[in-house]
């Protein structure tokens, strides 16, 4: 059964792709070497004949119809560097159908679409691989899937996002205003033009839509993963987060106790001595909870050509080593056998539990502390810390505090009391700390 | 070809092996589920029946006599956590030419005879895995063995001995001496009775031979692995670093560009803002730098029965799943085809270039920075910082060089001629620079 080589046909070449064509152009000697077996990009597709110049592909491998790569039975395995859903989603399952194993960066796709997808591919019986789906170039999907697979990964904690982790790094270091912040990031290229699918919290849901799916087997809907950005975050808060030992980051939170799976996604407090805090920059990391392994964090780029590129080379090195060996669907898309593309039911937002930060915004006048309290109280909300600044010259003074552990629901339920005070004049900044 | 079940036989149920049995016992059905076949702890050997006892093995599984694993054709892997170089040798040797999959824990046995273990491995097609012997739970095995495989590894830095590394925290944290820390260490159960494998580097000498072995494809001899520990590490070096804006801890360092390669065990001083700095008490972590990945960093517990046992029992899944597809020998045992069991050679010490930290103990009168500097210069060693504290009331003042980067022969020719200087009454204290 074994094969004489492995034939890759790449579908985009684009950022991401046009850095796969190049890795397996460069090196080819190398991973066919690593493989025992040929590797060759047999193929590439682009409606950009111009990106295919520019990397100097042969000749013959250069086309501008997916259909060259997906109807071709010599090819063995296809690259997805299309991103988004359509064509995508019809490119990754056509190639699953005709028996080729997919490699994929596409998190958007699988976050949609994995169940649908992971079926196919286990119906089929061929690999599907997509290391640089989450965190671009650190190997945590397979580490999630293999490594760690005698744990129950009780919880992760993800900065998923190096463009919301930029921002959020500057606002720090400048003490500058969102606004401001992603003007710069997008001039050095850290933001889209429209930051919308970033800022807003989007693409980190997606990336802790697949982590969910690797550490429970199952695919919670992305509808279901509530979800915050960081738009709101104000130097002032970060100031105050900074006064107490903390960092403000954009989380992805995921909880699998107790039966209940947690996900959701939302700028957090994180004390300075954790590793997270000093994850800077467009830095990615995941911070792992194992039942037997304990803490695991995995850290590095979780974006550009070349990081991303090394995943992807990385899951084409793993399906054609499979390929090669004849056993091209030995591991099921999520690591068990066990996984039968479940849907997997979140737990209700207001069931949450953990610590907030809480601003208000309250007028300078005896008592006002006293009302807050009483309303966090009436509803079991114990404060930790408070710190209450000095007079203004004119407006309202900002309370700040930390509570000890809440329902989500409780905090919602007194915050909805405390900003209907008379003495409170601007609705309270709430932000959950890790 | 397909197994309905994977037989696995544990040599050794102390710390390591007892947290294993105890993982595949309390975890058999989700082990099971997850692989699509039923893993079964078939047998268990020990001198001590006391520990089988304790674990609550089932009957029939307990044995005290090896040959009853090795000689079993029923059993597909073989978990070797029995450590020490022999019999662990032989036992792997012998499992590996039954046909068996061997799983081990035992950085000391690869590092001393993985040539000689991963071609036994190669000839017989089957498995060799080892994530547990380096760095305990830490997923880095793998992820040097195939996820970063696209890349060429151009550098690692490694806090891989947690003994060193809580013995450098509490330094670092009390300002206390070596000895008394140590004294803490082994009441905690950090430290071994006997500690001197841990303290004088030899443990992460072992690891690194085996992280060199996974990025090159070839096996250094441990002796070429210059080998310094950290007993002579003083709270004085210690607070002068931190002043400097440093850390000190025990590194394994190789480097791998230009064709030659560098592996080296010693103290270093590490700045505030580099990720190792962060890593503190038993912790390990592995900073890699890849030629396309960049930097990745992989943390977490490096000791202790249930994180080692995690990465035992990942390794044990992999091999399983081998098993069950009918392709035992799927993987090679350093990942690649390529290699053939080859020697690494080393650059030689004294061709290494980096920057050093030099206390010197000067007697306080004029001209002796000046001598000093003046023997460095005709090294064509440069000065990056200086520090001279105030008069002492007695005896010699510290004068605390930080060097521009050197080469390694050179600072020891500029040494040699200072310390017989008059004015230097005390050898001086070298430190790399990471």
């Amino acid at each position: 059964m074994a094969n004489k080589a492995v034939k890759v046909g790449l579908l985009g070449l684009g950022t991401v792709g046009g850095g796969v064509a190049r890795l397996l152009m460069e090196k080819r000697a190398e991973l066919s070497a690593y493989l025992g077996v040929d590797l060759q990009l047999a193929r590439a597709v682009d409606l950009e004949p111009a990106r295919a110049e520019e990397l100097g592909l042969a000749p013959g491998v250069f086309s501008s119809d997916s259909w060259s790569i997906l109807e071709d039975g010599d090819i063995d395995i296809v690259v997805e560097t299309v991103g988004g859903l359509e064509p995508a989603r019809a490119m990754v399952l056509t190639a699953l159908n005709k028996g080729k194993g997919v490699v994929t960066a596409n998190k958007a796709l699988l976050a949609s679409h994995g169940v649908e997808i992971f079926q196919t591919a286990r119906q089929q019986g061929v690999g599907i691989a997509f290391e640089a789906s989450v965190g671009g170039g650190i190997p945590l999907v397979r580490s999630l899937r293999d490594s760690l697979a005698a744990n129950r990964v009780t919880s992760c904690l993800g900065i998923l996002n190096g463009t919301c982790n930029f921002i959020l790094s500057r606002m720090t270091a400048e003490g500058a205003p969102f606004d401001q912040v992603l003007a710069q990031a997008q001039e050095k290229g850290y933001a889209e033009a429209d930051p919308t699918f970033d800022v807003e919290g989007t693409d980190t849901a997606h990336k802790l839509a697949i982590v969910a799916s690797l550490v429970t087997g199952a695919q919670p809907r992305l509808d279901d993963i509530p979800t915050e950005g960081i738009t709101k975050i104000t130097p002032l808060d970060i100031q105050f987060a900074g006064e107490f030992g903390f960092k403000i980051k954009l989380l992805a939170v995921l909880n699998n106790q107790g039966g209940k799976v947690e996900a959701r996604v939302h700028p957090a407090l994180v004390p300075h001595d954790h590793l997270l805090a000093s994850v800077e920059g467009p830095f990615n990391a995941l911070h792992v909870n194992g039942d037997w392994v304990g803490q695991v964090l995995l850290y590095g780029q979780g974006a550009g050509r070349r990081p991303t590129a090394s995943a992807v080379v990385g899951d084409v090195l793993e399906l054609a080593r499979d390929v090669a060996a004849g056993v091209p669907g030995r591991v099921p898309p999520l690591g068990t056998q066990a996984s039968g593309g479940r849907r997997l039911d979140l737990a209700p937002l207001d069931d949450a539990r953990c610590q907030y930060y809480c601003r208000f915004a309250a007028l300078d006048q005896p008592g006002v502390l006293a009302s807050v309290a009483r309303e966090l109280g009436s509803f079991n909300i114990s404060i930790e810390k408070v710190t209450q600044k000095g007079r203004q010259e004119a407006g309202p003074v900002p309370i700040v505090m930390l509570t000890h552990e809440a329902r989500e629901a409780d905090l919602r339920g007194a915050l909805k009391k405390i900003d209907a005070l008379p003495e409170i004049v601007e609705p309270t900044v709430v932000i959950r700390m890790a």
